[in-house]
């Protein structure tokens, strides 16, 4: 096994950090790994905002939930899907490019660009022996964040990735089995054989928890799923896409 | 620079494959790398299939747009947005998980993880030694690929990732310069500058091309865009992933 594999197999979120900034060498190498992923016809439908005001920081990691290692890390990264370069170049082009923008096409693209990227700023941090972690929180509320980046039309911060030094020890959470996350030349849907995948997987998953926590926690993974989808969180986010000019059409 | 990074930065698209499978190894080491990628709550949210059929592969590279080197590869991954198992959890826990799972909200988290896991997966084959090219092509006709590869409600296939022994040397592809892709703090929005950057970005691109083709192509950047958005590509888009009961709340 190499090295690259050996780093993402360690993958693990970390979510306490040294006061030790990165440096700028630091991120701009993060950046430049991130900017080297794939993209779709090379349309690079992404931004990446870097926060260093300890202000806004705080702001973000209490729009985010609450979470201080949102601004207690040596750096946060903002990805956004970002399609307004593109919205200017049909003026300057004198292109018409509205429909291609707001379609929901356009708006996968970008969503997938801005992810391909920051797997790569992920993977690059923890190859320089830094800790991660992803902060999906920011969609808690897009509107205030977006305020606060100054982000234009056709512009959505996605998620946060929050780098630095680790501070703590995690383990490694168990995935799914490979043979349930992997099919071979169609998809096997039948429900039996998925609940009996499921059954095996809670189980794996409750003694991890339970080995952790010193018998305290045993969850299951469909109980914790069940409990996660039945709060319906985060569903202005059609309307707020929609107003971004995304996937409208 | 660390060897993970540097694969990164070496990544260039490739097309043309040796004919020679990957192995089994290869293939499980692949998923098992895309599996460790973050996932939002511990969702999982996605399915990979791997397209072994040599019958099905000439129908996905002709679905895509005619592209060879989807059947003439080592392997064929196909990368899904799948919420299929959380729909089934939701009845098999008593849970009512209908309002999340047609969410926006969580149409993105789908879409996020597999770009995730994706990115990867594309990283650990190249750190193997192996060449890749995502196949957003088979976007052109997702109903007859999701019949193909019989994806139930709840399942979108997003793009592919074909991953081979490459056959020809390719050029990596210069991206936006990074204070173009990289902001400080606040989105930079103000139009005069971005003009300005992706003129001097279209030079850089220009320049790549016409070294390239001995002076043949000087394509601008902002007119490669401009020609692709004006095509009105996959309009059929939110149509369908609406009716795979996504992104409809």
């Amino acid at each position: 096994m190499n090295q690259t594999i050996e780093t993402m197999l360690n993958h693990r979120s970390v979510r306490k950090f040294k006061e030790e900034n990165l440096s700028p060498e630091q991120i701009q190498m993060i950046v430049e790994a991130a900017q080297m992923a794939s993209t779709s016809s090379f349309i690079q439908a992404y931004s990446i905002i870097g926060v260093t005001d300890p202000e806004k920081k705080k702001k973000l990691a209490k729009l985010a939930g609450g979470q201080d290692y949102v601004s207690e890390s040596g750096h946060f990264f903002v990805f956004c899907a970002d399609l307004y370069r593109h919205s200017l170049i049909g003026k300057w082009e004198n292109a018409d490019v509205d429909d291609s923008i707001m379609s929901m096409e356009k708006f996968m693209v970008s969503v997938i660009d801005a992810s391909l990227a920051a797997q790569n700023a992920a993977v690059a941090a923890e190859s320089m022996g830094l800790g991660i972690c992803y902060i999906g929180g920011l969609r808690n509320n897009l509107p205030e964040v977006s305020e606060l980046l100054e982000t234009p039309e056709h512009v959505i911060p996605l998620f946060g990735l929050t780098v630095g030094v680790p501070d703590q020890k995690t383990a490694v959470k168990p995935r799914m089995p490979f043979q349930s996350i992997y099919h071979e030349n169609s998809y096997r849907h039948q429900k039996d054989t998925v609940k009996q995948e499921m059954n095996e997987y809670n189980e794996a998953i409750s003694a991890y928890y339970h080995e952790r926590t010193a018998g305290k926690r045993s969850d299951k993974w469909t109980e914790q799923m069940a409990k996660m989808l039945q709060r319906k969180s985060r569903m202005y986010m059609k309307e707020f896409v929609e107003g971004k000019n995304f996937a409208k059409k």
